[in-house]
């Protein structure tokens, strides 16, 4: 088949991690005769520098009208980056929340799992990591504190600044039925993570999490609050199943939990809408610093790639086989610098991407 | 000297650890002629039971009059407790935070440290930890999502829920003057966190801290953003001196650093006001299912009545001395069950404060 893919390369190592990940596509495009056709769109700083503004309505509607979006990375160094002298709107970062609003992908699904084969990588100790962990974080991405109403003005003469946290039940509803639905697939587990003692929009997020629980009878549901959940996360992640979140907690919670893996630069992440449609992206940044050298990990956006053959085209077979590819790689001893340590074999990011094809 | 101390017992495990903590002020008082008077206060769940209410008018008033007040902790299992088959306003917490806007104890200071020799007990491992960590977070504690006007209402139909988040730069300034200042006393070090790429409040907050800044030119000031901060905690705890962050991110960061201590029954805590009044609290919760046990921990609420000592009496050497008391009994190896391993000796709550007190 024919699938029409919009890529954003994006800034720092984006282009360059995003061009491992095309390889790879090409390849199953090959080998299991699919047609894999790519859109360039232009997001985050570059758009800024070509367009004046990090996302132009055109970019969004070629994204809007492709069968799934493959994103590298946006954004720079905000110490010293012209990039960041403007208003927040204007800022490469203000692409990412436009596109997320833009084309409605209010899931946003982040993997994190201890790579057996670089537990060595991993900050907790052995006692912690018991026998592995595997989780997701369903994290809600277009609500809460991203998408209300700001405002900054003086009242009473005092500087005073407002977000504003809004959810609605649909919004919940929604987000929490993607939840159970990968739930059903994986251990039957969902901690739904809020401040319920605190927050009314936590409040009504237990509550229709609750109600949405009723239809998946087989799945164990239970409620932390984010607090407790930071800490468990250090204390015992192998505890986690299925984590689902609203926006702010989401971003916290998941950046921790895709660093207690110790390898960042292996997680994947998903984001997407109601149907089939989703954007697909490395779970780590732009990583300004190691632009341009030929050594970033390309194996985030690889693993992000296969996500998209799996939720986006229902080509579970092509996606295993990448994942299996990425896992041999591995087995056989290949390294880029950010997971490398004495006794294997150091890699460039092209040289990874290669590896990967030839197992394919 | 004579002091009046409102003593807040709580639930659960509240009553034995504040027990013993007021074994070591009538030691310290015995040994260097200070008299502790002290009131009894009820809130949370004892509250509940008494009074209907989790805070009286009269127990806050009795609060207000004394010279600090010393607290054990609240709540009980949100689980099994008919605390919480109630309004929020009407739970344990909801005293704890009336508490804390009723004396205006904006300033929230956590300390998060390895303890040398309990450092077995901390989940990161060796070559994380490195040389140790020893960090304070400076938590707003009076605004934020915590204290903004929220609802819960039908619109159009759908059930939305709403929360604000407010910040005023006066608000910001207070609590950055307390960072600084207790940076000058330390590594000279701030790290401000936000979420400024994407908070208006987030990005008064930067402004604010800044200005402060100048006034302390000796300090480092560099800002962070939150979910970058939950990852670095992680991954190198020891670049932290002075975290300095608003109300909701405070609770979860505070949370995860004195987990990555790996002995939360250790970590006291200081609530503090423009003047020198304060609240002092252990970090850790009211443990309800080993109350009236006598097996929790003492030795965070004893450092708490330390951090009293020091911030709102100005009783330095008599603090030093509680200080040098709970060294020397780690060093001469009791334990409490929470912290106890293989080859110490594991004592009571009741035989902790004792041994304590006879070090004093
Ligand atoms: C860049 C930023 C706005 C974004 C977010 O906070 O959502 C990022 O941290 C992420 O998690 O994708
Ligand atoms: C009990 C709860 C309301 C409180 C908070 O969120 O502030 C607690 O988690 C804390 O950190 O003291």
């Amino acid at each position: 088949m024919n699938y029409n893919i919009a890529v954003i390369p994006g800034d720092g190592i984006g282009p360059e991690i995003i061009g491992e990940a095309r390889k790879i596509l090409d390849k199953v495009g090959a080998v299991y005769h699919h047609l894999f056709e790519y859109t360039e769109v232009l997001m985050g700083g570059i758009s800024i520098d070509t367009y004046g503004v990090p996302l132009t309505d055109e970019a969004l509607n070629t994204a809007k009208k492709s069968d799934s979006v493959l994103l590298g990375a946006v954004g720079g160094n905000v110490g010293n980056s012209k990039w960041y002298d403007v208003a927040p709107n204007l800022r490469p970062e203000a692409g990412l929340l436009a596109i997320r609003k833009g084309l409605n992908l209010f899931a946003n699904i982040r993997p994190a799992y201890l790579y057996k084969e670089l537990a060595d990588a991993c900050p907790l100790k052995k006692e912690i990591i018991g026998d592995g962990f595997d989780m997701i974080i369903m994290r809600e991405l277009t609500g809460g504190l991203y998408f209300g109403d700001r405002y900054t003005k003086e009242v009473d003469g005092v500087m005073t600044a407002v977000d504003t946290l809004t959810y609605n039940e649909n919004e919940i509803r929604r987000i929490a039925i993607k939840a159970f639905d990968i739930a059903m697939k994986r251990k039957k587990q969902v901690i739904s993570v809020d401040k319920a003692n605190v927050l009314d929009s936590s409040r009504l997020w237990r509550k229709v999490v609750e109600e949405v629980a009723q239809n998946y009878p087989e799945v164990k549901l239970s409620h932390m609050l984010v607090d407790n959940c930071a800490m468990q996360l250090v204390m015992n992640p192998g505890q986690f199943d299925v984590i689902l979140t609203e926006n702010m907690f989401g971003d916290i919670l998941s950046d921790e939990a895709s660093m207690i893996t110790g390898s960042i630069g292996m997680l994947s992440s998903a984001s997407m809408n109601e149907s089939k449609f989703g954007m697909y992206e490395p779970s780590h940044g732009s990583a300004p610093d190691i632009a341009g050298k030929n050594i970033a990990n390309p194996i985030a956006t690889i693993l992000s790639a296969a996500m998209m053959l799996r939720y986006s085209f229902d080509l579970d077979k092509e996606a295993a086989a990448v994942e299996a590819a990425v896992e041999q790689v591995l087995k056989e001893g290949y390294r880029t610098g950010d997971i490398y340590s004495d006794g294997f074999k150091k890699v460039s990011t092209t040289e990874m991407g290669d590896l990967i094809a030839e197992r394919i």
